[in-house]
């Protein structure tokens, strides 16, 4: 018997979320129930509730930074106990037999990864995210939240934590290293945390200097206004790493042009339009314009420990329930430091 | 005394190449004096002496894909003997202090490299390239050419074989990898050869399948036409590297969608538009768009090394120099296989 929980979700692409409820499957055998204590609230998540990114099936209840206790787990189940903080991310499921999967890295599912929410699940139902009161996840798509991180704090690392924290991995973030990171919001404070907390010498490169003071006190070394055209001067062939957190349309060659030989420019967020790219620009310093997304189950589950062993968490504004709505015009208004998490007891 | 030699040069970016002459500095202490017997023609000879790349300095004589003896040495030359039989590809000169330099990589000098032609060369002069009886260049840029390599089939290993060479190795083309060649013209005949030596499996993407005898002969295990659509559905996600040799505008979505999980999009040619990118295309399979240029000189020594441990050489037609105006007109008919290569005994 599925079970009926308390959610907010969004009737239709223009209305508001409200309050309601979803149905969650029974515990299977590699199951594991968890009840959500908090959610991020993701900038995508306001793109495929609006239909920015495709249709949607509604009602449509978001999330996909969600951090809470197990309560029960199914009979098969041995990575998770009943009491055990847990947090579940972007994906809840994949095929598991690809090269991709088996490589440990689902987020890149030859099937398709299937989403924490707006996806069809691999039984044929469509998935539900964390803007509710409890979750049913197979045990594999379930990490360990280590003592040492709030579960507030730690919800963001779910998806803005591991999405940055991926390519600063794979690109060699660390001593010696020179890492920009364009845009300081959700993902860019974490990118600056991680990089710093990995040994990097970061540079935030934000439309103004209105967040400088954060951005320092966050970990950067240095801090640059891109609206400042000497700063594509005087930055010039200087990065190593540039994690552009940023979503709409950047001049991508006036960055790949502050990148040293071999630098590399990885887009974590995708802007709808095509963006134009001078050959020449990569060709002059065998630069490289690339992109990343979240990261496997194994470097998440790193990713976390990491934070535990750094004590790190995202930056948050806790809000309850009724104030969702109103939180999504300020994500949209860039008007947040630099999370807001739903404490779903308010639900 | 400067030294008065034959030359074939452009008189200005409208007019034919004509016979000429042009003059070589003395012999400095570091210098070598090369008598030349083969300089290749490359697209972008084309490019630069018809202004397409920006003003030139004209009468201007093209040519960096020089093959020779060595006829004299300066009092500190060390590297080469008179007898030897040496190389001149895209270079002549750079600033030897720059983080680059000291790495080996030349050709990303920060200060400029100086190319073979057209040029500011460091003492002021404007360079002269290879279309010439003889060159008088710096010894730390002379290649050696080894025995089992002929001469004429070595020039063209100068520009094509390096310029191929350096992203083959630099994105770890071998056994087990997947490597797609873009084009079958001078480079990416070269590309099928040197792919294929280093143990990858090696595929053409060629507008037609006019050249698919001949590249299946270079060592080619598959070609397609990409004027098929199905190309780009048959091969989503295969290929580790693609190396992409043409100069025109492609695609490069499309293109992107051909790797898999990291696989690298690497342009060797440039066009002069801006090449549109989604960024899902990167995201999605955590891609890279790349550039890449020539090589360095320890690396160009090694693409020498290996070419005579595989007894590889560029596939040729030696003219005369009096067929030099023919043979642009037919490198931009794309009627060459596939490479022009001049005997300057006809000079």
């Amino acid at each position: 018997m599925p079970t009926t929980v308390s959610a907010y979700a969004a009737p239709s692409a223009t209305e508001d979320l409200v309050p309601t409820t979803i149905e969650r499957r029974d515990v299977g055998p590699d199951d594991v129930l968890i009840e959500i204590k908090y959610a991020g609230i993701c900038h995508s998540d306001i793109h495929t509730v609006r239909g920015d990114w495709g249709p949607q099936q509604f009602p449509l209840a978001p999330g996909h930074e969600i951090a809470g206790i197990v309560t029960e787990v199914g009979a098969n189940v041995t990575k998770h106990a009943v009491g055990d903080r847990v947090g579940v991310g972007c994906m809840v499921n994949s095929c598991r037999e690809c090269k991709n999967c088996l490589a440990g890295e689902e987020q890149y599912c030859l099937n398709g990864n299937v989403g924490t929410y707006g996806a069809v699940d691999r039984d044929g139902t469509i998935t539900q995210g964390g803007y509710s009161t409890q979750v049913v996840v197979t045990e594999d798509f379930v990490l360990r939240i280590p003592e040492g991180i709030e579960l507030d704090a730690a919800a963001p690392l779910l998806c803005a934590g591991i999405t940055t924290f991926s390519p600063l991995r794979h690109w060699g973030a660390g001593p010696g290293k020179k890492v920009a990171v364009v845009g300081l919001g959700g993902l860019g404070h974490m990118a600056v945390k991680l990089a710093h907390a990995m040994g990097a010498e970061v540079t935030v490169l934000s439309q103004s200097l209105k967040k400088q003071e954060d951005g320092l006190r966050l970990g950067a070394d240095a801090y640059y206004a891109t609206s400042d055209e000497n700063t594509f001067t005087d930055l010039a062939g200087s990065f190593d790493l540039i994690i552009n957190t940023v979503s709409a349309s950047l001049d991508i060659s006036a960055y790949l042009g502050l990148l040293s030989l071999d630098g590399a420019l990885v887009n974590v967020g995708a802007p709808a339009e095509p963006l134009p790219v001078q050959a020449f620009a990569l060709i002059g310093g065998r630069r490289s314009f690339a992109g990343s997304m979240i990261g496997g189950i194994r470097e998440t589950q790193e990713m976390l420990d990491f934070c535990a062993e750094h004590k790190l968490g995202a930056e948050i504004e806790v809000i309850p329930a009724d104030k969702i709505n109103d939180a999504y015009e300020r994500v949209l208004a860039s008007d947040v430091r630099y999370r807001f998490v739903i404490d779903t007891s308010t639900l």
